[in-house]
């Protein structure tokens, strides 16, 4: 078991990182206070896979569960599905003391972070993610959001988990294409901070894609310590240290919402993202073409895409505009130096996006 | 010009109580960094008053105002009405660096506070009340909300306003009986937590009654000095220090709830509730039967009702179960000892509650 303090005052949390602890949940909320009620909001799909276990456990530590199941899908991630949520916790008569536990990837995460942030002015919640994507990523840092029609995550709230519990085992019932698009994520720390751990990945690509105990303990608890190191930093994202876990996501968005967020997972659009970044980059002579294709060949072995499709430039630039990253309407990029490095650049014209957009 | 520190670590900040200042708003948010884009949320009637001085004063520092008018009435705060405000945000390409302006009673500045803590996860905002109980109790604190079907402020946030600028000359175009209802939060303030003030009152009533402007200067600034008191020390309102704030709502918001929010004004609830809660305590042997009648007397001399509408005592307790201040399950009740000063109490009989409500 790997333990990782988040350290933000009163607001401070543990990340655990285990091997088949999903049954320890119980034990996990009783360690930080809570009793009473506990919602556990997943999707159907989750809970035929872990509710059981996760309800048992918080019953043996005294603990009353109640299940709270929403569709499966970034297209619920919506206010709609919040307020079945907020329904559901007033007839059960949920109180302040009461908590919620979001028992899924990132789209549970989210959702259920903003009903916990919202619900009598915040009530307590923990995230027991069960995607790669939402263990090295989403359920840290407290960002907690769902989508508004115009854009991703324009609604939400910075609001802390009070513990993270990362069961490695969830993975394996993962599909395949899920854990390659969150392998993105851990590709984006390696490049944003840390050169070494970058190496690793190269190094090690073999037993982590399959899956072997030690790879994704170590990977997982390196970009959970890389993040946590960010955010205790800059928790509301305004010093714009923060904004470097934006690497890739830029474009990623507007890739995603180019493609009505049915072409590519989250992880697979960061990878282009990422990738288009890295191009730019090299473009502006801020970054080696041999680092540039470091990235796009490690993302190429994962198995990640790394070409674009066909994008309409002015749409692209437009729901690029409306990205909440936006400050004073200029876009904000997050380019790479060199592997372990990034900058924040926001002095581009227009003609140089056209030319990466045109080139990939 | 008064002006009164909330401190708040990183989250404080002014109450500015002035006269006819509402023409400095623009000045007031250049001091404290706002610049760009400005959303005033209001309602018809008060942007007939106030909006165009505001909008010029806003255009003279430089800012760009918006007007966002929502409909007038406690109906009307509701998730819908949020949901409009993040429409009109998002076609006007709102940042994180714009700001909204409160721009009139209680209801405006709960779902404006709402809406700027989970617009792009938060943006800054301002408080410009413009009625009494807005002055003396909603706009300072930090508590956004609005309505469930099945509750008053069950969905909502802690987010700190940057500033609260009252001007009291806004309350020469209040009817008359609104001005009346705030009155009952500034008597719960006396009473609360200050036997001084609860004298000055009782002494002062008629120059306040006819707004004399150093009365009103003096009441406006003591209930702010008590309230931003009370929430330094337990911001959100967990320790129990906060809850004395609520004597006389939760008799107040049954009140509501069973009258449909159509008979009485919330005001007037809470001085109804004030009464039960003062009878309660000396029913229970708390209270003097003298300071029950001081404060009876108060606020009957105000004009505000002190006597119950007939109610159904098990439909009652069935609202304050569901009101949000229940703890395990418990309603705590927060009752007078004297004047100046409140117990929480929570180990009640129906008996007890069914007696005072029988009483009245």
């Amino acid at each position: 078991m790997q333990r990782i303090n988040v350290a933000l005052g009163d607001r401070s949390y543990d990340i655990i990182i285990c091997n088949e602890c999903i049954k320890d949940t119980g034990n996990h909320l009783s360690e930080i206070g809570l009793r009473g009620k506990v919602g556990i909001v997943t999707n159907p799909v989750v809970n035929r896979y872990f509710g059981r276990r996760i309800r048992e456990s918080l019953k043996g530590a005294g603990l009353k569960p109640f299940t709270i199941t929403i569709p499966n899908g970034e297209r619920y991630k919506t206010l709609k599905t919040v307020t079945n949520i907020y329904d559901k916790l007033v007839s059960l008569k949920f109180e302040r003391g009461s908590s919620l536990i979001a028992l899924g990837g990132g789209v549970i995460g989210d959702i259920t972070g903003f009903a916990a942030a919202t619900y009598l002015r915040g009530i307590p919640y923990i995230q027991v993610p069960t995607t790669l994507l939402a263990q090295v990523d989403s359920s840290v840092g407290g960002k907690t959001a769902v989508d508004h029609r115009k854009g991703k995550n324009l609604i939400g709230a910075f609001y802390q988990p009070q513990r993270v519990l990362i069961d490695i085992d969830t993975l394996h019932t993962l599909p395949r294409r899920e854990f390659i698009a969150g392998m993105a994520e851990v590709v984006k720390y390696g490049v944003i901070a840390d050169e070494v751990f970058f190496n690793y990945l190269e190094e090690n690509l073999n037993d982590i894609l399959s899956q072997k105990t030690d790879s994704l303990l170590h990977i997982i608890k390196r970009s959970c310590e890389i993040k946590a190191h960010i955010v205790e930093k800059d928790e509301r994202d305004v010093s714009g240290r923060r904004a470097i876990l934006n690497f890739g996501h830029t474009f990623g968005h507007a890739i995603e919402t180019i493609t009505g967020y049915k072409k590519f997972k989250h992880g697979e659009a960061v990878a282009i993202g990422m990738v288009m970044a890295a191009r730019l980059a090299v473009q502006l002579n801020l970054c080696s073409h041999h680092a540039y294709k470091r990235i796009k060949d490690l993302l190429n072995r994962i198995g990640l895409p790394t070409e674009l499709p066909k994008l309409n430039f002015s749409e692209t630039m437009k729901i690029m505009q409306h990205d909440k990253k936006v400050s004073e309407e200029k876009i904000k990029f997050i380019l790479p130096k060199r592997i372990g490095e990034v900058i924040s650049f926001s002095d581009l014209v227009h003609a140089d996006l056209k030319r990466v957009i045109e080139d990939m």
